[in-house]
């Protein structure tokens, strides 16, 4: 039997990545890879930007003089976006990005040799969208449809990159809290949650939905964990074309027992946006994009439903917040409170799901047993508003088993059909809440984007399924 | 307007958790919370384990005797599952687990203040599984029928554990080495990669289908971030019913350009793994579980394809791996290595994905040009074997446009029904490549589980789709 093949060895220098260029002693012979970001041909003076996924890196190849003093013709620098490996010498130039670009291999006073640049691929076509300009230019539609080339733009490319840092945020804080991430299914039996925006499936011949959250799984794993979260994808038909909505993102769901009420949960919340702002900010994706990453209050303010309605001049009865009482909210928690972020607690319960807690009893507020029913009229539940928009839904859920039969029952259904969601009450479960953080909604609202499709890689609405 | 409310305030002593008791000074009164795992009622004391997120802790009541000396019944201790919130006295006892248990509240010589217990939520029902025992005896469909329920075992939380620390692992690795977290979409508009074993979704009345991988995706972001990794969901509509194969299953995908060749690929798998080992050991949960976390070779040993066909004895001829091959192959690198991992490379083309780079030619060994049709027999790619069983599957891929088009058409398909994905190709890819683990299967053969669903809360397979 040969013994295993050994691993390749290398003989050219290891790749240096553009971001590290700056720190390198000149004269320093360096091997660069990505790609071909721009390139511009003057008469006796190549200059050929590189792209990698840390920056951009200045490469310049003088056009050999022919005896007549006259350059003989740019060089043979491949087209945009073509993949090449560079090998130059690191020099000093104050006028260059970052005050190195990368020269020939030597100097010998009247001549040199260039860089050695390298092709990896055939000659890239032109791109559909031109990707050197500072700022992309072409309609939302155009960036959509040619997706994998648009998202290089550095620009575009740093919006993703907040999306990342936000989840390792997300992920650190509730991993120093004591959650542990879950992973649950996607394909579910039944369309119990909403009943609505749904999509069927064909599961081996039998029908079957793709999950429009996590919600039934997580609190079942408080069952087991107590502190729970999970990243996922998340499916809502929505039949509307909003700048708010698609059918497909991600959710990002925590679920934790044994709280008070919902307060707790708004106090994990807050950490949680609060790391996920850190990690934005020390990504520095931000900060290329020249946009602010919220300040984090240590805590919410938090206005009650019925306070929010009388604040934003809407009437009493109103079931919900329109879109510019959301606004008006937000504006208000700006100028009262300097926050980006302001709670509202106490939802109708006739607005909320049925595993919403309702509001114990508060006489002097005028609320609770409203209606004569013998059911409450608030809830232990919250939105977040993050610069006068939804950003979270969340709040505290029933832990009785019997509440939950009777909330199903009061809107006409067989607890049965519940039966394995309901199996985790029978056998014991903690007051327990939680929340679900949108994650295109939250880099759209950072980054200032107007449509969260603009931060999303390959959206899914009602008209879009390609890319 | 009035401010907003107050968060409400704790008089209660904060809630100490089952594994900080044995660091208490002897006396410190302690709030706990969890699960009744169990209740004992001897003639005149009673015990309760009670189980949180962190382990177990032993509560202890004595009954109060009589003036004849005769113990007045057991306490008032509701039922196993039910969460209670418990307050009492550290007291050491060396007997107890973790060398203490949780006393009375005052001890006055004749008689004692029980330690206070609360119930949190009704009486818990009788579980369906006996939690409390050492070990889950019940059959497989009973655990997975009851997964709510039967995965509070300390046992079987182990097991997600485990899993979640390879998630940690798997992320913290990749993160420091450059990559970048992407999303993809999981509702596709063609069912391109195999063809087969796909879920068919009504997509606003269109077919769209379930992605079987982020493959195609994976790629595209290599040319905007040269480095992603991606965890989630992944739907294959497996027509059997196997101990390894489940219709939804979470797939560990990494994909890194500006590679030299597949072997690049397999380096960066190998820390991947050493991270994910590393992680499960810090977890404690395989310890827990008293099962061996993998030592992961700096290099995992390498067999081609056609070398291993000849040390199993198995035909030249042979397209493909068969089990009883694969547990061979284990038992050759654990007897001549040392090594529970072994990497099998240059699989043959016709059993791999049309983007599979071709392996160069290798004359000194028959491979290459071997059917006289110009097209290469053997590929860049690999699978990795984890103690003998299929793992992972990864390689180099395609980086030329011109290549995919004759790839495609080489197999009778029209390249047009690939545009979006080969966008990325026109417009300058680096050689790149990848690979995918699946979670699962990890976790199953490293807790030495039989069956994938033994380590999977909701399986979802042909006869599974609740709970």
């Amino acid at each position: 039997m040969r013994p295993p093949l050994p691993y390749p060895s290398v003989s050219a220098p290891a790749r240096t990545l553009a971001r590290d260029l700056p720190s390198l002693p000149p004269g320093t012979v360096v091997r660069l890879q990505g790609w071909v970001h721009r390139r511009r041909a003057l008469a006796t003076v190549t200059f050929l930007v590189l792209r990698d996924r840390t920056g951009l890196a200045q490469v310049v190849i003088r056009t050999p003089a022919g005896q007549d003093g006259v350059g003989h013709g740019a060089p043979d620098v491949p087209p945009e976006e073509t993949t090449v490996e560079v090998t130059g010498t690191v020099t000093a130039n104050p006028q260059a990005p970052g005050g190195v670009e990368i020269t020939g291999l030597r100097d010998t006073g009247r001549g040199e040799s260039g860089p050695v640049i390298t092709p990896l691929t055939d000659p890239a076509e032109t791109p559909p969208v031109e990707l050197w300009r500072p700022a992309l230019t072409a309609a939302l539609p155009t960036l959509l449809d040619h997706a994998a080339v648009a998202w290089r733009h550095p620009a575009q490319k740093a919006r993703w990159e907040v999306a990342a840092a936000s989840l390792r945020g997300f992920r650190a804080t509730l991993d120093a809290a004591g959650f542990t991430e879950i992973c649950t299914p996607k394909l579910v039996g039944t369309a119990t949650e909403s009943g609505a925006n749904v999509f069927p499936v064909d599961y081996f011949g039998r029908p079957a939905y793709l999950a429009q959250s996590p919600q039934f799984y997580k609190q079942q794993m408080v069952g087991v964990f107590e502190r729970v979260y999970e990243v996922g994808p998340v499916f809502r038909a929505e039949p509307h074309d909003t700048v708010r909505h698609l059918a497909e993102y991600r959710s990002l769901d925590v679920e934790l027992g044994f709280v008070r009420d919902h307060r707790d949960v708004l106090a994990v919340l807050r950490d949680v946006l609060a790391g996920m702002a850190d990690a934005v900010r020390a990504s520095g994706a931000a900060e290329r994009l020249g946009v602010e990453v919220p300040k984090v209050p240590d805590q919410f303010p938090v206005l009650h439903f019925a306070d929010a309605l009388r604040l934003v001049g809407a009437p009493a009865d109103e079931p919900d917040l329109a879109p510019e009482h959301e606004r008006a909210l937000g504006q208000w928690a700006l100028a009262e409170h300097g926050s980006d972020f302001v709670a509202v607690e106490g939802y109708p319960m006739a607005k909320r799901p049925f595993y919403t807690h309702p509001e114990p009893v508060r006489p002097e507020q005028g609320s609770g047993q409203a209606d004569g029913t013998g059911r409450a009229r608030w809830s232990n539940s919250f939105d977040l508003l993050f610069r006068g928009l939804e950003l979270v839904t969340g709040g505290q859920r029933l832990h009785r088993y019997a509440d939950y039969v009777a909330a199903i029952e009061a809107r006409g259904e067989d607890p049965v059909s519940y039966a394995s969601y309901l199996e985790a009450f029978r056998h014991g479960m903690p007051p327990h809440g939680g929340f679900a953080i949108g994650l295109e909604r939250w880099v759209a609202r950072l980054v200032g984007a107007a449509n969260v499709r603009e931060v999303t890689p390959f959206p899914r609405d009602l008209h879009r399924l390609v890319p």
